[in-house]
């Protein structure tokens, strides 16, 4: 997949409806190879509930639903940890895209001063934001409204912009985030 | 597990042979539920072959190899890696019980500012250890062994005591890592 991208190179990259998921995967892969930083998609939990004789082989499992976030690792020292997100919509981000499990597993990486934030894509904008977890926390103690209106993420998320390599620089937007936690 | 441990508390309890990955999910658990380390162990990565037709359960899997560790978190915002390791063994540990890619991970948990290390228990002799993973590195480096004796252990580790909860307490150790880091 990284190979087609090289070989395909150009300005509509963008577009390909890859997904977001992808482009953290190429990304997390440059990071990993540049020794910038070693972050990686958790395996997904699957529940074995039955193994060939000699125990070598799942033959029966489920996949279990998610209350961690999907991505983490450590980037100069710190705990670093994300998820991401997708909306179709044009106006807003709606917290049911958010599991309950997951919200308070964010508050405790907080608790426990941990780097944790969301990359949300309205895929049809092709935008991509960074949204902080205090800010999400702050956000849902804050407000009534089931969803967070795209106004929000324009005046307090830091976008990222798609690129050739690494494909979405998260990692200078955690530059920042390290900063406002120190201060 | 748990329920049981604590109905038939004695003081026999650190010699049941329960295995040191259990001890050391039972000391994760209670350091979550008592907001002090957010550690789990990672899911096992499993490479799914086959699932049902509406790809909700899993029919067809291999285990795959672990090429980083068991068991990451965040302690106080550091990051924080480790593995499990038994040996039955009374005189040495065994660098054969450290995959080729287990070293090179570690290696880069370093590069990355992480705190890394290795849990060994001898299991005849009922000792734990804490091994850093520099001191690992670095003994790698310096010896031609393929084996690490236990007086290197007894000398230039942290042992670990089991009791009763935390059961294996090993975040005390860590705050001493995290010291020696900064020194």
């Amino acid at each position: 997949m990284f190979l087609y991208h090289k070989v395909n190179f150009n300005s509509t990259y963008a577009n390909r409806g890859m997904g977001l998921e992808n482009d953290i995967d190429i990304t997390n892969k440059y990071y990993i190879d540049n020794d910038i930083a070693l972050i990686y998609k958790k395996p997904t939990p699957i529940r074995i509930t039955k193994t060939n004789y000699n125990n070598m082989r799942v033959v029966d499992g489920f996949f279990e639903r998610e209350s961690t976030l999907d991505y983490n690792g450590v980037y100069k020292g710190y705990y670093i940890e994300f998820d991401a997100k997708e909306t179709r919509s044009t106006t807003s981000f709606s917290l049911n895209n958010i599991h309950k499990h997951q919200l308070e597993y964010i508050a405790k990486v907080i608790h426990h001063k941990g780097i944790v934030f969301l990359i949300v894509r309205f895929t049809v904008l092709n935008k991509d934001f960074i949204l902080n977890g205090v800010d999400l926390m702050e956000f849902i103690k804050d407000n009534e409204r089931k969803s967070i209106p795209l106004s929000y993420f324009e005046d307090n998320c830091y976008k990222v912009d798609i690129k050739y390599a690494p494909r979405l620089d998260y990692i200078k937007i955690v530059d920042i985030l390290i900063k406002e936690k120190k201060n």
